[in-house]
C-alpha cells in the first residue's frame, strides 16, 4: 500500500501523518494525553518512519531491556538492613503488566549473599530417617519425572514495613517482595520415595549451600504434596541470585522456605526449630508471644497502577486501574476495588481464570472524574477469606511483627494525578 | 540441625557428605551419571558449603543468566542470509523447559534491522475506510481495556530448511523460530471500533515503523476477533528487537503478521497483496503456483531433549523425553512419541492442560535400554488434525517452499547417547 493508495481511500498519507501527529489528534481519547507528555531527553520529536536499517539479529545473543526502560529494575532501600549481603531488593511490580515476573527483575532475598555453584559440582543429599540416604548429582535430578507450574513466591516480610506505618511511596517497595514464575522441577515426593521415608519421619529440614544455609522445617504432609525441586524458572535455568542450579519451590508458603542452592534434606521426627523459624519468621504478638508455623501467605492484593511510581499522566476520562492479587490458600475468587477508601466497592475484571498459588492480574476500567480518590483493592480467595484492613490486622496482631502483613493498601490520588501511600484513620 | 544431629538420626554428616560425594553414591539412579560428567574448567571438585558471603542484593539491578549458562542464547546460521539486518536467529529451545520463553533468548526476525523507538515519540495511526481517522500516542493506548494471553509466535519459515533436507543438527536450528510469551495489550477490535470501520472495510493493512515496514493484510474477521495491540511480554515492556514499544499479536498465525514497531493500520476494501504476502510468505507448489493466505500455523511438535544439542549424558535406565507442541488452529489435544521412527507410538504426558495458541510442554518418562532409537513426536490438535510426516507433506507440496513445514522430526539416538538429525526413507 503506497501513500497514494491510502489517500485515495480517504486516509492520511505518511506525510500528512507526520505533519498532524504533533498536534492534537481527532479521537475523544486521543486529545487528553497531549498535555501530559514528558519530553524524552534523548529524542525530541515524533520519529519518522525509519529510513535506515536497524540492528542485526547477531547484535544481542542474549537480549536486555531497551535503554528507555532502565528504571524498571530491582531496587533496594538503603536504611533497611546493615549490609546488602543479608538484605532484600524489590520487584518493580508497578511497571509490569500481566502476571509473569521476568527473572531479571524478580526480587532477591539473601541471608549471606548469592553464591555461585555449578551444575557439575552440585550435589543434593537426602538423609536422616530414610531407608537409603542418597546423594543426587544435577544430572541425576534430570532423570526423574518433571512438572511445570506457575507459582508466586512472596517473602513473609512483604509489606512488613507498613505494619508500623512506614508508608513507602511505591508499590515496588510496599509489595515488591514477590515474584511469579513458571517452574520446572521434580516433585520432592518422588525423591523422598526414592530414599524411602521411615514411618517416624514426620518432617524434613531443608538447607542451602550458602553460608547461612537458611535451614527450615517443613511438615512431611506438605513435602509429599506439591513441593518441587526446581531448576528452571520461566523456561530457563534459575538465576544465580534465585538459587542456581536448584531451589525448593513451596507453593503458597512464605518465600524463606523456598531454600536456594538446595544442598541437603534431612528427614526428621520433629521440627528442628532452627533460627529461621524461631527468632525469625515468627510473628511477635502484642503480648510478647510469637505465632509460629505461619507458613501460608494469606490472600492479598495491591493496585500497581496508578500507584506512587505510576501517577496518572493524563486528565479526567478513561483510566485503567490494574493490580495483582494472590493467596497461599487457593485460587483468587474475586477482587474488589474501591475509589473512596473502602466505602463503596466494585468487582474488578480478572484477566484470566485464577490459578492456585499464582498471581492473578485484575483490571477495572473507569471514567475518572478528575477528582481525588482513595484507591483500595481487596482480594477474596476460594476459601472465602477476605483480605482485611490494616486496622483489623493491627487490632489482633499489634505492631511488633514484620511478617504476614496482608492488610488492604490505600493510595491517595490527587487532582494532578500524583499518587501517595496513605493510612486511613479507621 | 547440626551435623551431630544428622549423624544421630542415621544420616551422613556434612563432612561425610563431602567425602563421599565424589564417589559413586547409593541410589539406583545416582550412580549412572558419574562417568558422564563433563569437567567444568572453572571449578574442579564438588563445592564445599559456602564459608564466605556471596553477592549482595544491590549487585545486579537487572539480572542476567549465570556465566555457566552462556551457551543458552539466540544463535544465527551464517550462510542463511546475506546480511544480519534482514535475517533471523533461533531460540535455544533445546535448553529450555516449561513453556514460557524468556524475552532475552526469544528469536528475532527483522527485515531491515531492529529500530529504536521511544514511547514518547510513538504514534499509531488508524486510517482508511473508517469514520474517524485516529492517531494514538502510547499513553492513549494505556487508557483502553487490556487483556493478557500466553501465545506462541512462530515464523512461517520455522523448519523451512528441512524441506530440502538441510538436517541442521539441533532443535534450536530446526524448530527455534518460535517463542511463547504472556502478552498484555489492547484488543485491536476496541481501537477499530473507536475509529468506526465503514461497512466496506473488509481488511486491514498493518505496517511497522522500520524501513521495511513489513506491510501485511489481515481479514477484518480476524482483526475483530483476537488480535492484540501489545506492549508487554512476560510482564515487562517488549524488547527493542521484538517491536518496542508496540507490536501486533496475531494468535495462531504466522509470525510475519505480528508487525513490530506498529505504526499504521489502514482499513481497506480488499487485501493489498503486498510484497510480504505475494513474493514472500506464500508457499510455492510443485506446479509453480503459490498457496497464499496460509496464515494459521498447523499443528506441530518437536522433542527438545534428547536432541542433537542435548545428548544423553548417562547410560541406560531412566530417561526423560520432553518437547513442545503447538497449533495455530486450537489447543493441543494429544502428543504421541515414537522411539522407533513411527512404527509404535506412546501417548506423552502434557505438563498442564493445553491452552489455545500457546506452547504445550510434553514429557515421556522411559527406561532406556541403551540401544539406538529413532525419536519422533506427533501433535494432534482439538480439530482432530494430526501432524504429518515430512514425506506426506512433500508428496503434496513438493520441495519449493520454505514455509509451513510442520512435518514430524526424527532424531537418531546412538548407543553413546549422541543424537543426530536424520531423514527416514519412507
Amino acid at each position: 500500500m503506497s501513500d497514494d493508495d491510502l489517500r485515495q481511500e480517504g486516509g492520511t498519507s505518511r506525510r500528512d501523518f507526520l505533519r498532524t501527529a504533533g498536534l492534537a489528534a481527532g479521537g475523544a481519547v486521543v486529545g487528553a494525553a497531549a498535555g501530559a507528555q514528558e519530553a524524552d531527553p534523548l529524542i525530541t520529536e515524533v520519529q519518522e518512519w525509519a529510513s535506515a536499517t536497524g540492528e542485526g539479529v547477531d547484535a544481542t545473543p542474549y537480549g536486555m531491556p531497551i535503554r528507555f526502560e532502565s528504571d524498571v529494575v530491582r531496587r533496594t532501600v538503603s536504611w533497611l538492613t546493615a549490609d546488602p549481603i543479608s538484605s532484600i531488593n524489590f520487584t518493580p511490580i508497578h511497571a509490569l503488566d500481566g502476571t509473569i515476573t521476568p527473572q531479571g527483575c524478580a526480587f532477591e532475598r539473601h541471608h549471606s549473599g548469592a553464591i555461585e555453584l555449578s551444575k557439575d559440582n552440585y550435589r543434593l543429599m537426602i538423609t536422616g530417617l530414610v531407608d537409603r540416604p542418597l546423594v543426587f548429582t544435577f544430572d541425576d535430578l534430570m532423570r526423574f519425572p518433571r512438572e511445570n507450574h506457575v507459582y508466586f513466591c512472596e517473602c513473609a516480610a512483604n509489606s512488613g514495613m507498613e505494619w508500623a506505618g512506614a508508608q513507602l511511596n511505591g508499590a515496588q517497595f510496599t509489595h515488591g517482595m514477590i515474584h511469579n514464575m513458571e517452574y520446572s522441577g521434580v516433585p520432592l515426593r518422588i525423591l523422598l520415595e526414592e530414599a524411602g521415608v521411615k514411618p517416624e519421619g514426620q518432617w524434613i529440614f531443608v538447607e542451602g549451600a550458602d553460608a547461612s544455609s537458611n535451614g527450615r522445617s517443613i511438615p512431611m504432609e506438605k513435602a509429599m504434596d506439591d513441593v518441587l525441586v526446581a531448576f528452571t524458572a520461566n523456561g530457563e535455568a534459575l538465576r544465580k541470585e534465585h538459587g542456581y542450579p536448584v531451589r525448593l519451590v513451596v507453593p503458597g508458603w512464605e518465600g524463606n522456605m523456598w531454600v536456594k542452592w538446595l544442598r541437603r534434606i534431612g528427614v526428621t521426627h520433629s521440627a528442628v526449630e532452627a533460627r529461621e523459624e524461631t527468632s525469625k519468621y515468627t510473628d511477635l504478638m502484642p503480648d510478647g508471644r510469637a505465632r509460629k508455623w505461619t507458613w501460608a501467605m494469606d490472600a492479598k492484593s495491591v493496585i500497581t497502577s496508578p500507584s506512587p511510581q505510576m501517577p496518572i499522566r493524563h486528565g479526567a476520562g478513561p483510566l485503567v486501574l490494574t493490580g495483582l492479587a494472590w493467596s497461599g490458600r487457593g485460587a483468587i475468587e474475586r477482587v474488589d476495588v474501591s475509589l473512596d477508601g473502602g466505602v463503596n466497592w466494585q468487582t474488578a475484571r480478572l484477566a484470566a481464570p485464577a490459578q492456585k498459588f499464582a498471581l492473578t492480574r485484575f483490571y477495572l476500567d473507569i471514567e475518572w472524574d478528575g477528582r481525588p480518590m482513595l484507591l483500595q483493592s481487596r482480594a477474596i480467595d476460594e476459601t472465602g477469606y477476605v483480605q482485611p484492613t490494616k486496622h483489623q490486622l493491627r487490632a489482633i496482631r499489634g505492631l511488633n511483627s514484620v511478617y504476614h502483613n496482608n492488610g488492604i493498601q490505600t493510595w491517595a490520588v490527587y487532582e494532578n494525578g500524583a499518587v501517595e501511600n496513605v493510612e486511613l484513620d479507621a
